[in-house]
């Protein structure tokens, strides 16, 4: 139901991912071609890493496409690691505490998609979060729901598994309430090195997602383009959707995946939801 | 650039207006057919008389699709004449001063269109606008300065010659600045008992404009529609999209003309543009 | 942390009871002379009954005194029964689920004062609120938890029992978390006929709380005033500080008490927290 | 009717200016201790200068004290020149066109005061800004258009004289029109390295304004002190209301005198309005 993107590499102008691309997440907020609506005009926000221990993150419930704080920040914005989201609401209300990245302590987190039926399967799903987690829950989505559900699982610790449990534990609170397929997603998390992005649904049929392609790659096929030129080697684009037609740029990823943008070598690894390894979650409810 | 709707008749839920019809103005606010722009959401207005000498005003920059205060209000206020507009901004500010109606004494005015290359012709519009009325205008738009030119132009006293000189004015003023075609216009404005409603452009292309067929004619061919039993005979409904398909329903308002729906017989007559009969205000600037 | 008042009576055009007065509401939010904070400047609320089955509400983040929409609003609406409320956060985000009067069905409920170290026994109330209540609650207030239990405990057939067991389960679950002195109240709630205004602290020096005397004695003291004359004998205003200084119009309501406005004879009664007669609620957690 | 800061020197994060200090400019949006009124809450911007040629503007209309954009930027962003303003409304709409600082090319511009009777005197003063500067204004405040005033008779190139002939032009339009005391005033302004700030009224008796005491001289008198260890011989602050009571930190500015931070020695002159010395200005209106 909305649109993102999460950049990691050499620092870069704000202003250049998010309002000069030719399709960009501003322009996208007007006219998204792949995303299940047209219009995300219900608030944005932005988290980006720099000056102290964690993120900044700014939010707002105007559409992105007139914000001018949004404009001027991101023309006076520098940074290596940058999350930003913008919101197309399924009914909840439009608010700063609705609006994507989450943070807790060094993470951010954002989310394209939903939780089915999650007015029926919001009290269970709640109270499997660690009690010293829940009163931070400030806002009434299910992403911000799944996020304290991931970070009660070791998100910290174990991204790739602390997802795969709650997704586990959302589909079992799911169909236990007959809802036949509980989730559907494209993820971003970050703990402020590395980038995890997962593309999943219940119905094996999810939302889009696309990497960037090696900048090493990129600079040998467009020697004269001068932003290849340069960025670092590790820089790399995660988004729902292009933000260019340049061919070989943008590669898909595919269903059931989870991809790890860190030092070295990126990786591709499949995704597959359990429950928790620990029955603690599931007991308490 | 935006979309409208002026009612006027027996007094209606405002929901029923705003809410209910298969496309409805809110609909439009994310799904416009006919305008120049697709999404509207920069904000929008409502207008209606009740209680008091005054009409009231509703503005807001959040987008009308979810906003909560409008659909409460739309379900508990009931007027016989309501304006409703949402906006589609070409770059000037999101404010609630930037929104449509706007009012003056038991005046409300609302215009989709623009005034062509308006920073460069504002000053000269603002100088010719009584220095009375002057200081009543607070925000960025084009449309409150058409609108304080038509009533410098003798509005209150002759809508229809006073529009057209206030429109022969921004034609002079374009003109004499290399603006070759200075105006595309809708607009409504109405005394609180009647309400007249401008089709134009400089270019005879104007933005579309419908009014709704008689009552009475409506309730011999849709003998079984409730609603248009229980409207009086007087009801009409001006707009710039139709807000629903049913045949027979709408009328074109065609190129450069005013409707006026009034006491006893509604009229349609030509519209031309003229400058103004005094010369005072040009001679001011 | 807040202020409200409530009206029941003759209907009466908002702007008299929220910007005429001399100490009026929204001067209160600017210059509060009784309440905790001197600025309430965190958004405000307006609940009325009119127009359909349930009441209006409307919400707003800005602070009151400058809020145009709601200047405009108070000039053109008539109800025989308004709750107003503005708000002084004490650190909850500022958003309009956050403002008070909170609805449900026909109720309307606002609060001044506070339920202590919410953040630590906020998990604890919400898991006593009924499941089927649970989904609507969508801000982060202590005061719509505090009417969700109240709803689940009976608020609809017996509105002073209910609330005595909503309170005795607050105190009873703050005390298990260590929090000596759980709860500071004046709340006001109605079903949209009667009115029930309830001052209480677990301290037992609560918030100010005051009613209007009773017309008929108003029109006998001040036989000029055509305010008075112009009132129906019903008519009361329940307020948090009084909004004028005309002498014996308010009376204090006294520690541990409920006062409720009705057809008929008003009462004030004791006001008693207890437990929950059903141990449901309690048993869940 | 406001409250500001300027501050240039060693960067700094912009928490430690705006809500670190005992009495910062967040504690004085709600308890201002000098001011003309006592609450801020209408609004407040920010304006820095680092990446970019031009500077920063961060606008809001929530007050300052709740808002959770302001506090996150604070505590992530680090500027050597920051302005920074809180605005009480005496009127105005409160909108993002509203908030100072005004931006112009690379100067910014804040004011705390007023132009007395606007609404008569507006029309006349805004007659006198240059046209190519004129479809610049965007909001309805007094403040924008001194400072549009200021630019057209030449801030650019000599700060003092522009201002003091805005000034002069400002007092010969209010006594033409019957104004006794057309102006209250301090303003700061800056082209991105020097700050001018300027103290007067009409009347002979302006709203306060206060600088810091040469860093140089604060170290030999508080040698505990680190934050003064820290800063570089060039810092300065320019406030409106001191940050703090440490004996010997601020040293008022007399009336009628213009601050000059700048490379080298700054300087304190006297500050006397004069007419614009081209009458074009004037012959315009």
């Amino acid at each position: 139901m909305c649109r993102w993107l999460a950049y990691s590499g050499s620092p870069v102008l704000l202003e250049e991912l998010l309002l000069k691309p030719g399709h960009s997440l501003i322009d996208q907020s007007l006219h998204s071609r792949l995303g299940a609506t047209t219009t995300n005009g219900d608030g944005f926000g932005l988290g980006w890493y720099g000056v102290g221990d964690t993120p900044a993150v700014f939010h707002s419930i105007e559409p992105a496409w007139n914000d001018r704080n949004l404009k001027d920040l991101a023309r006076h914005l520098i940074s290596p690691l940058v999350f930003a989201h913008i919101r197309a609401s399924t009914g909840g209300a439009i608010q700063q505490t609705n609006c994507h990245p989450f943070r807790h302590a060094n993470w951010l987190w954002m989310h394209n998609g939903l939780i089915r039926e999650f007015a029926t399967v919001k009290r269970d799903l709640v109270l499997a979060i660690d009690a010293s987690l829940y009163p931070e829950i400030e806002g009434s989505t299910d992403s911000e729901v799944f996020f304290h559900l991931a970070l009660t699982f070791g998100l910290a610790d174990d991204p790739p598994t602390a997802v795969e449990q709650a997704v586990g534990y959302i589909e079992e609170v799911g169909h236990r309430h007959g809802v036949e397929l509980p989730i559907q997603m494209t993820v971003a998390t970050t703990d402020g090195s590395s980038v995890w992005a997962f593309r999943y649904s219940s119905e094996g049929s999810s939302r889009s997602l696309f990497f960037s392609t090696l900048v090493g790659t990129l600079r040998e096929e467009y020697p004269d383009n001068p932003v290849f030129q340069q960025l670092s080697d590790e820089t790399r684009l995660v988004v729902s959707e292009p933000l260019s037609e340049l061919a070989g740029v943008w590669n898909e990823v595919p269903e059931s995946m989870v991809g790890i943008v860190q030092a070295g070598q990126d990786e591709l690894r499949p995704f597959t939801p359990r429950l928790p390894a620990s029955r603690h979650a599931v007991a308490t409810a």
